[in-house]
């Protein structure tokens, strides 16, 4: 494409405010008080669509947050990319521990980003990476080189599972319709050393509580004689891991795709160094299962991980009391044929089988979705591995990433299109976490490699 | 003594408006944001033993909250009774729970107390049974019929470890010289099968933290590949119990009194139903050590109870993340003879040395206490369980209780005293628990037998 570069500098202080405005809006999905919030973001995306050079946008009801639908279609002979993102964001506490105020964008510099970064919830995931390809899209209308059509479908639920989302897909799939659906929701390995996501994996979350006796009750006069019901939950949970940190529920291991020692070997030849991840996490040593590395662990295997837990007395000082619930969030992350219905299923009779008498147990299904894996022999992977062989210099290495994105198996089942992953952001980014941070450098990088991709996937579409 | 019944059925209803006044102060020890009630319910004490009759009554300060000092004393050659409580209270979340606002008393008919009963925090622990000691001295003074010398220690740390108390008791040896030491702080068995306590276990209370990686991470990117705080906690706190719910800490037990088959079979003839127990708890199960009754498991055997638990995301909805930290407040009862400061030095370095590499653990000791066994042959036991027989027409039954006063063990060794617990409290009053209540017949019947208590234990003292 001519003068993106040129094009970027001239409109980069645009392109980082207009992101920045977007960011100060706390659309958090997850807490019901954020409402307002939401809409309000839903309502800025539609019009950075608009203003884009969309000649259709809408905001589309659903029964929980609406989703945005923009579409530029030129000429229905020529191929149509789908882009999807997510407006809402993860909830932001612990807040004690953000340097500066999550929704209050600051920019500053670290070692893996001297040319800034941009500290916000949501700036990497998926605002930062979303509005990417807004500004890509304005780039290509403004200086008449969309070479395709496209259609946006911007989701405010993704951080709470893509329930509605999921609704919206399939009764809209001639409205969707695409060749090719493009998502920069993951990461890259380096901002030397270019990476596209070939692999997600599923999720299944589950919420348990368990419940002793009907109050809560002095621990001098009932201590040891009851079932303690957090006792039992820590029991019930570390029961599901074995010595090796193989997961106990059973069947949970039955569909699970077991990689040939040729593509274990393929992953192995990322770049990975196992003390700089200690020291970056600040941990003296890695923890999982028996038999696989680091990097297979969190890609290649299933896990299950307690989100978050509570019960009984959490305040100043001390409270001798037993309580009468305990209660804990629980998601395992699948593989590839793991079905997360199923894996739900499974997880909801094995746990409530190894209650103790003397407890109740309820398990409440959150979210799920599937895994999925991407062919690198596709033209939407060619196409994008061109780009980076334009931008970054280098062909980008195919990686698998552990992360969900549930809707990207259920695109494939309704709208029969495969999904390329192009995500620019860094593993230590902070997404989820305190003090998210989106670079300069990969923002500007995404908004000058996007609009080739669409010129390579058109070009190969021929 | 004379008249007190006519005396009690005169004064009962200001008896009853006394006590409700000062439950409405929310004197929580455990949380300083109470801190100005509890001054305030130090000085309403303190006025309260001012009309009682003592003739010195003083606020002694100290490094925490104030301990309220009164005396009477009548004649030196005359025995002393020194009278120990609190006026501090438990905290009383989850208020949720609660049929009525903790700090605004009601009086509700139980099937237990169909007299009525005060539902309140603190009508049971302490407020309402050390308040009967204020009002039997009262009558006794009142109707000149005070038999022997009294002093009254009244404080405001014992839901938190007295460790206040602790220095106050070595430093006043002489001020509180006595004969005998009386308490109200522990229960009967029923309205109609009155009780004497004779054991107390001991406490050892800490708050453990785990911490993995220096911030929160996304489960996705980082599941499966680090050790989890909360999975990990899970692991250590189920370890800590092993199959037959033995407790695992090396040296934990060694220093257990085992009772004799004797001893054993005098406890089982304490009246208990199961059935009762099980559905009064609305529990399928009990459950507990192997080899011992449910009351054998909460009296004479040590325990450890998790009694509160914290980490990761507890908010609505879901939030897919590893938290950096994860903790839990552990509190261990114990039985004579275990020392709590080596129990407490057992768990911290059993605790620290079960963590896998990956996390890091820090123990932090809360507070303890001895554990304490009077022995009923004492004058102090005598006089106790003559008074039961008259305003009870039955010889109280000596039981062994599972809670904990840990400054009882203190006195003996500091005051070279025994203590007489006699509490008017049931194990259904939910003393630390939402709906906490005292029966207005237990009140009354605590303040008509105790000043026969002071007649008999002067009779048998001369």
């Amino acid at each position: 494409m001519n003068h993106i570069q040129s094009y970027i500098k001239e409109h980069k202080d645009r392109f980082l405010s207009e992101l920045i405005e977007l960011l100060k809006i706390p659309s958090i999905s997850a807490d019901s008080a954020y409402k307002a919030d939401i809409l309000k973001t839903a309502e800025a995306v539609k019009i950075s669509l608009e203003k884009a050079g969309c000649n259709i946008v809408e905001l589309c009801e659903t029964e929980g947050n609406p989703i945005v639908y923009g579409e530029k279609i030129i000429d229905v002979n020529l191929p149509t990319v789908l882009v999807y993102g997510h407006y809402d964001v993860q909830p932001a506490d612990p807040l004690d521990l953000w340097d500066s105020p999550p929704f209050e964008p600051v920019i500053k510099t670290t070692d893996l980003h001297p040319d800034g970064a941009i500290f916000a919830r949501g700036s990497c995931d998926d605002k930062g990476q979303m509005y990417m390809h807004v500004k890509a899209l304005e780039f290509m209308v403004q200086t008449n080189q969309l070479p395709c059509n496209v259609k946006f479908m911007i989701e405010g639920e993704e951080e709470v599972g893509s329930r509605n989302l999921t609704v919206f897909v399939k009764k809209n799939q001639e409205k969707l319709k695409n060749d090719v659906i493009l998502i920069s929701d993951t990461g890259m390995i380096a901002n030397d050393i270019p990476s596209i996501t070939t692999g997600l994996r599923g999720i299944s979350y589950v919420e348990v509580e368990v419940t002793g006796p009907n109050r809560d009750l002095h621990s001098g006069l009932y201590g040891g004689a009851v079932a303690n019901p957090i006792n039992i939950l820590a029991k019930m949970i570390a029961s599901l891991h074995d010595d090796n940190n193989h997961i106990t529920i059973p069947g949970f291991y039955d569909k699970v795709e077991e990689l040939s020692q040729e593509e274990r070997a393929d992953m192995a030849k990322a770049p990975f160094n196992l003390e700089d991840y200690k020291k970056a996490l600040d941990i003296e040593g890695v923890y999982g299962e028996s038999g696989y590395t680091t990097n297979e662990r969190n890609a290649i295997r299933p896990t299950l991980d307690v989100n978050g837990i509570w019960g009984g007395y959490t305040g100043e000082g001390s409270k001798t009391v037993i309580a009468s619930k305990a209660h804990a969030k629980i998601s395992m992350r699948l593989v590839p044929h793991q079905d997360w219905l199923e894996i739900t299923e499974l997880f909801t009779k094995h746990f409530t089988s190894i209650a103790p008498e003397g407890v109740k147990v309820n398990v409440k299904p959150h979210h799920g979705g599937q895994g999925y894996v991407t062919p690198i022999d596709s033209i939407g992977y060619q196409a994008a591995s061109k780009a980076y062989q334009v931008t970054f210099g280098k062909t980008p290495i195919p990686q698998r990433s552990g992360g969900s994105i549930p809707i990207v198996s259920l695109f494939e089942q309704e709208l029969k299109s495969k999904t390329i992953l192009m995500g620019f952001g860094l593993d230590s980014d902070a997404i989820h976490s305190p003090n998210e941070h989106f670079g300069i450098f990969n923002y500007l990088k995404g908004i000058e490699t996007i609009p080739l991709f669409y010129k390579y996937f058109t070009e190969l579409s021929k």
